[in-house]
């Protein structure tokens, strides 16, 4: 922490945001500074350079990320608009700091409204069999649009290797329960089937273990015995709306770090 | 429904309440119907024979119940007091609608709380070795005090056949995670192992299937990376008391049904 | 209670669902019952009249209406997209059962989302001087496309008498703020001024009194010391988009009764 | 921010948790550093000494405490006993990292559950007539005590500044709404003639102003058109337990700061 802060002070930058934790139980240092470079005597393109032997001292593993250089993300969506039409609205309006840089669908639905927007749309159907070139091509336009997270906004397909180890811990999901509760398909018919009085959903990183990467973001609304699996899934959509844009807004503004299975997610 | 309120209408009572549900999937109608018998032509005593012939017409399954008539229930706890300390304080300022007729203990602990609650309280250790002896000596003790709801308050011991076929969904316990999450044991530490954003509480009643029987109530609270086991242990309690209350409340107020795996909770 | 359930039996109707309330202090019995007509003996079209010797034997106010019958609504909306572009999502997807008759807005923005919505829009700006022959505007577009109910999606304009006594209880407002408290000009900035720790958002129905209107819906979001009023208004929007939304639902759902200064919402 | 990791460096100390935050409308820098002196080269009783040169050097308003210095806290109650019983049982168990020097109040009731905590009772009754030394001897039996935060556990007196200028910013109360809205008597009552959807509670620093203080923490819960104003009450005191016993653990972990009319809460 002191290194961090007299790196900042030499160069003459200004604090403006710190955060520290420590897990014990690893003996792991996490830190987060947020620091102005009006006033600094150092250019931006040489504070991670300049960094370096501080890193080196402490064994630090660093990210330097500037707030004005917004990331590029891909959205993928599959039938459902509800995540997708909200990721983009909160684009357009400039809420979000973030670039969509494309939209990816397996259907061609959701053309309209990636236009409407002004993203790009690609549009890449898949079948059982079609299965790994529909991954290559994934890949490859990822790749093409210059992608650095990709948010599975209800994109109802399991990602294979090529498309996983080619973004880790980049690319978020919004899986429709509580986490680890109700893993696999149909979570709101298993809720509506074991008579929860709350439903949930969860934005995790996607890893190969199914619905078990590291969750970012969590919530929860409140069921009755009168709610019919349609009013689940109504009532879930909004759920899995603002979880999956938190999510997504804590992570294009770098204030999560994947440790093991865990995040941390500065505040 | 136009059975019931004849029925009430015909003895001169007055519909204070009325809730009704149908669940469409096994073709079953439910009805709660809260009236009053001041203006009445009947006695109460004479109600439940009264309405035996509409029951009989339609096949109910008929419970009735007079909300003065406040209903005797036993408080079972091991170490932990949060929640039996939160019941007792409830029921001693009168704003539990039933009486505690006895606080039943594996531990001597607790009887200085009874005791300054003005409960009785039976201290009845328990090892491996006496599970089934201590058992019938449990039901006996229910049975002595006259219980006819049994509130697992944090009372860390599986109950056996023995005790659960002699109250069939009259035993309320708190699960200390938002089931099915972290079923069995320590789910403090699986939520934290998970790194979960949310922990949770259930009050179900139980059933041969541990943490299978029908939820009741459920509620969560947020966490974060920063917390550790203990800060959830610290946090869950405040929700265990909480939504144990609000499963307690419900019941002795009648307005639970267990159909199935689940419960139908009145409002 | 009874006599409405008579006359469902008697038409051969089926309950789905009621629901009963009693304001004791004033005296009055609501009831809401939604049935079927599946196997009904009379016609849709005569059900009003047949019920009226029901209503006039006991001095009910009622309301006949049929779920299939989509009320036709008005979206008014300022600058601020995100209650509209919400609204028209839900619409778009077929998850709010009404029909958007009219988009409205004193800015020209909103005309893209409207078309590409497919819903009408009509631009009427204002100025203070205009006010007056705005208003007849206003009112005589909502009654040309027969509207019957009228959504202030973020719309900036005081309504004057003009168009609030032509919807009386027809009018839905979103309040940026936990009301009572915050009422008027900029909540946000009112919240971040006083330091509170939660921030909310009201829809209710507009009234002369601003802000006093019936409540339908209101929720609340955790803010802390490090959230700027951006951050307020930020966080807000979610708030506010998801609170009119329920207000709405509900209201089109025909489970909202207004009584004196309060709603009743039935589930 | 380096200077004071600066300072824990050079004495062998260990940061633990830390966590700053800018005031950037009033230009102001808030530090909260936890740090361990297990392995430190200075003696805890030379610590705040040993600081005063930096603290100069950046005109720096300074606290150090010793997280193994529990805090004497008093307890203020009248009748109503939800709040003062469930901080009293967060004491006993050991989960409240506080010492309760006294509970005093204004009835005699609450003698016998301070006696069973095992905790020093103070009777001081109050008339309209005699509050003035009432008020006095409050002052005297807390210096006596030697209390450093005063709780008002539901007191219903509301404070002169012979109290109030004793304890700056050490004077916690519980307010039954959501301030600001419903300041002033029974706010339920308003709450309910309001017709609102969700009650709240505030815990504040008592100040002057009634009702006005800085927020500390605040929660709501749902209400519908149902809740009586006994159900609100009934409803808010769990709200009120909780709420005021976050504010108090905030405080005793020293985690608060008041500046102007707000509070920072270190998380």
């Amino acid at each position: 922490m002191h290194a961090v802060a007299e790196f900042v002070l030499t160069h003459g930058g200004n604090v403006l945001h710190a955060e520290q934790h420590i897990d014990r139980e690893a003996g792991v240092f996490f830190q987060r500074v947020e620091f102005d470079l009006a006033t600094a005597t150092i250019d931006r393109g040489d504070v991670a350079a300049a960094f370096q032997p501080v890193a080196a001292r402490f064994g630090m593993d660093v990210s330097v990320r500037f707030s004005d250089e917004r990331p590029r993300i891909a959205l993928l969506a599959s039938r459902e608009p509800h995540c997708l039409g909200d990721l983009l609205g909160r684009w357009r309006s400039g809420e979000l700091p973030a670039e969509v840089a494309v939209v990816i669908s397996n259907h061609a639905d959701n053309a309209a409204i990636a236009a409407f927007s002004g993203a790009p749309f690609v549009h890449l159907p898949v079948t059982p069999d079609t299965r790994a070139a529909q991954e290559t091509a994934l890949v490859e336009t990822l790749h093409g649009y210059d992608v650095e997270l990709v948010v599975l906004a209800r994109y109802m397909q399991v990602l294979g290797p090529a498309v996983l180890d080619a973004y880790p811990a980049q690319i978020i999901n919004i899986h429709h329960s509580f986490l680890p509760a109700f893993v696999g398909a149909k979570p709101y018919h298993q809720a509506q089937q074991r008579g929860v009085k709350l439903i949930g959903a969860t934005a995790h990183y996607a890893t190969a273990d199914l619905d078990e990467g590291p969750i970012i973001a969590q919530d929860v609304a409140a069921v009755t015995h009168r709610d019919s699996i349609d009013d689940l899934v109504r009532k879930g959509r909004d759920l899995e709306t603002v979880v999956l844009a938190r999510a997504v807004r804590a992570h294009v503004e770098h204030r999560t770090l994947v440790f093991g299975n865990k995040t941390i997610v500065f505040s």
